[in-house]
């Protein structure tokens, strides 16, 4: 039942690094608003955006231990996402583990409990995304499992997924998906651009999308008021 | 039954002004401790603070398409607050509807919903306050109105009531009480002046306001202590 | 029943020291992973870190005058704890009230309602944790107590304990225990700062603390993998 | 600032009786799905089901005593209504004063706060709505106010107002549209009895309101699966 | 990107029986306490007991559509599974829906959003766990899927997998392991017949699960007290 | 750091027979409006009175060792009281443990975590308040103590207090202030029926409680009304 898969499928090089570009709202949009994680999940500290291939680990509520086992399977890149079999706030990880998930070349950690040692971990612009900051230590009494599909604050992730995080929280790519969503990420981006250069000029959304037909075949009246 | 009101009555610019440079705290305590949104109305970025006539928007939930009528309506220096029709958090706002905003002239942005692209608002320095920060899309599918009343993080806002927001929270005043107000806040700033800088030097707000004598009627008792 | 106690026992200023620069985390750690107040508890502003002396209020909800009242029982180096009688997020400390404990010498201020003015407060570089910021301001109606032993956000505090407080959050430690507990975070802090040099270099915390083969004895699997 | 306004508009008591046998669920939809509270407000007793007009008090937290001014005010079949102008789940409504207020011919009360004896309530038959049970009691203080226009829960209520009410939750009907609203209802409710004898049947609701073209315009697929 | 798939595999009758006898304690307990949804899903009314195969929805907020649609697919003993793409607690399933389901042989639903007509849907008996009771009716406006994997209070469910709820909440089984998962929660009722026997008479579980000696190997202690 | 204390003081048990009777509302009034737990302390099933004396224990999320282990310490009439280091709500008490308690001749239990086996326990008449009803079991893997001091749901909680417990909630007395408050409950009962009989017949509060002058003398007006 407590099992450790040493091996996953990473997605694309090329891939992720689009995704990172692109950040979670936009990737969010390009595959069809799914994947995002709750918005409790938020950043330790503001500014980092990062993708890379989900390691994952399934942790027992106030317990970290699994936290340190899948540090060893870890690639250069990888991101880790912890979820948790309760709702639970407790600081799993803090500096130590920072510094050793730093040293192994994960690109950031994303945690479905709390996060503690916020000041150190925001001096080294290590990323994390948590649903709490807390003090409050963990135990290694229990077993969890690594790289197993788990479902982190409302999102089902599978080891190897892509995962792409920044302030606007935490999305989950399918690994096989990865370049498809990329792709219409990037055609998202081409048209907002034309978009958003026509709108600082000032011209109104209304126009630019030609929504005037479609909501007064809805059925929106103007009027001209005030009523009073 | 779904609306856009396209003119409404604005409070006189020198009032809001005062308001603004009040700020929500005060402006609150000056109308008698009302008005005030529920706390969970954060700003995006810190350090803001605005005031401006409000153009409201009632929109259901997960739908961000009154929105984009909203902002033909809207005039230089307002505040656009939008309310929900159910307790969503979907990033309704972002940083196309924020450029548009922001070359219309508005003022700031209220939103009982979610807001994303955090990250160029905030280096936009556009003023929002929002229930959460999401990077959920919204559709363009169902109606709602513009200009008229609504309730926003439980309280009642009239198009053209203002709007004042800052760190402390978003607080609303409406528009036929804005010069009182306004004059109430600066009498109410002056005093505070006054005791600011005797409580600086280390005079006990016990003294200053004469608490004492009533503290005493009530029954209140000094003890030396300590007990153990 | 309601009380004013002017005079507390204090713990010894150097263990005070120890604890505040050890910090919330490694405190709480150091005596055994307890006094650790709920994790809504957070700065107004980033990046303090104090220890001193608890003064606790006990307060009606919506009602500052306890506050007040407790500003003259308070010392140099003290740290304000406010508990409420019921779950309450009123803005029942500003800038005016921070300008006082500024003067008199606190450190800090620990409140289980909201503050408001939390601009001013930031600037001002004072201390203050709360469970929300928030500008409603509050009334000076009903008596509460200073200086009796509290709840404050889940954590029993006794007039005299000593509140640690940084970016992680706020710890409690008994008074009579704070030389040990100073002496147990330093003897940990020492451990930590090895292990950081290791984990640095790459080594893994499982090499470190020697987890192997505990975790084999729980019955943990690994697996080449992937699975698909 | 604080007033009690000694008389009201009441709504046709034939509408309110209408809306009354109508219901929560049917009234809500009939007026276009405005003014539900929200759902956190619970009957303290499953079963009841009133309609009647509002008498407003707005209160301030942990203070019961404009609840007791109202009383007098109240005439017989009408229901209170109680805003709070913090969130507060104080128990300011007692055995003492549902046996105060039924005696005085109050149909039921509407709490945005707590409710205590809820044993004794649930064994009167006296219905009411509130957000919290709680066993604690409140002070008699402040002053708030008595019929004047309020927030709760979410709704913006003025007094006279209809408050319809049941196990669904509570919903508030402008008193200038009760009979319009009321025809509404009894409209819809022709129509739902005649399509619950269809659905009795096993007929498809697809089919009885015809969606299916509508279905297959917006682009929904059919496969017959399963995948696997 | 919206789909209906029409079929489905369902598990062994026999193992859904099973397992609903057992009920949704036992069946997360003998899976290794895993697929137990999040315990905000609470039954409408108290004391039903069902097991089902899943017929899963993904809904948009404050949209019922999809679940018209789902109606035809689903099959007699299965059980409705509605997840919505961000959180949400409208009123999605009335009295008219359960009529319809019940009508098709539905044996419950299971609803992460909001359930109306809850003193009618108790009258008919019709089983059903929802995240919150609202009168707020939906819209059936965007489109959703119906039968593909889906995340619904925090577990992952595909269709066909088994649904078991009762007063507890609601557990998922993976439908390939029905029979194993109720061979192991028949064992482990047998176990526990035993076991409650020996506790009526007053043996101590220490004693009946043999804990001494662990409790004592990891250190705790006994001393005599009390302390005072 | 993990202890068992075997023998506690106990109260008067004259004492706890009469707080029981009053319930925890009077109760909560009689000692001053203290010792009350938060509000989301929850009866499993409703219509349960019981007091006696507190049995602690402190246990670490997900565990419930020290469950066992406190049934051992605990004599006729006492209740169980279960804090937990962090914020959990895992079923950590279900029938099987009902039943080992009531056969060991305890009255109640409080847990500040989750309940599971509902339907069974309320079918035993075992009184048990929770913060969460949910069917995920827990673990027997890490220590925690049984009659040390805790923090349960907001209450500091000594072995040996007094609990009482109904539908209103969870209240604890201090063991040696048990008689005075208990003598402080009668007395309020006996002005309560008084009272009680006066508003039957429909006298005012306002009179009753002699509150018109103190009314006036705070400010509050009365005006005729209606505005519009």
């Amino acid at each position: 039942m407590s099992t450790v898969v040493r091996n996953i499928h990473r997605a694309d090089a090329g891939a992720i690094a689009t995704l990172e570009r692109l950040g979670a709202s936009t990737v969010h949009e390009a595959q069809g608003r799914t994947g995002l994680m709750q918005p409790y999940m938020r950043p330790v500290w503001r500014g980092a955006r990062v993708a890379g291939s989900a390691v994952t680990v399934l942790t027992p509520p106030g317990d970290n231990w699994m936290i340190h086992v899948a540090c060893e399977v870890l690639q250069k890149g990888d991101i880790l996402v912890v979820a948790c079999t309760s709702e639970n706030s407790d600081g799993a990880f803090g500096d130590l583990l920072a510094t050793s998930y730093k040293a192994r070349g994960a690109k950031g950690v994303i945690l479905d409990v709390g996060c503690r040692d916020a000041a150190e971990i925001a001096e080294m612009k290590f990323p994390i995304w948590s649903r709490a900051i807390s003090a409050r230590g963990t135990v290694k009494a229990s077993l969890g499992s690594v790289n197993v599909p788990v479902v982190c604050a409302g999102v089902a992730v599978k080891p190897g997924d892509i995962v792409v995080a920044d302030d606007d929280g935490v999305v989950i790519v399918d690994r096989k998906k990865a370049r498809e969503v990329a792709a219409a990420g990037e055609e998202r981006e081409k048209k907002e651009a034309a978009n958003r250069a026509r709108l600082q000029k000032g011209e109104l959304s209304l126009d630019i999308y030609d929504m005037r037909k479609a909501l007064a075949e809805k059925g929106l009246k103007y009027v001209d008021g005030p009523a009073e």
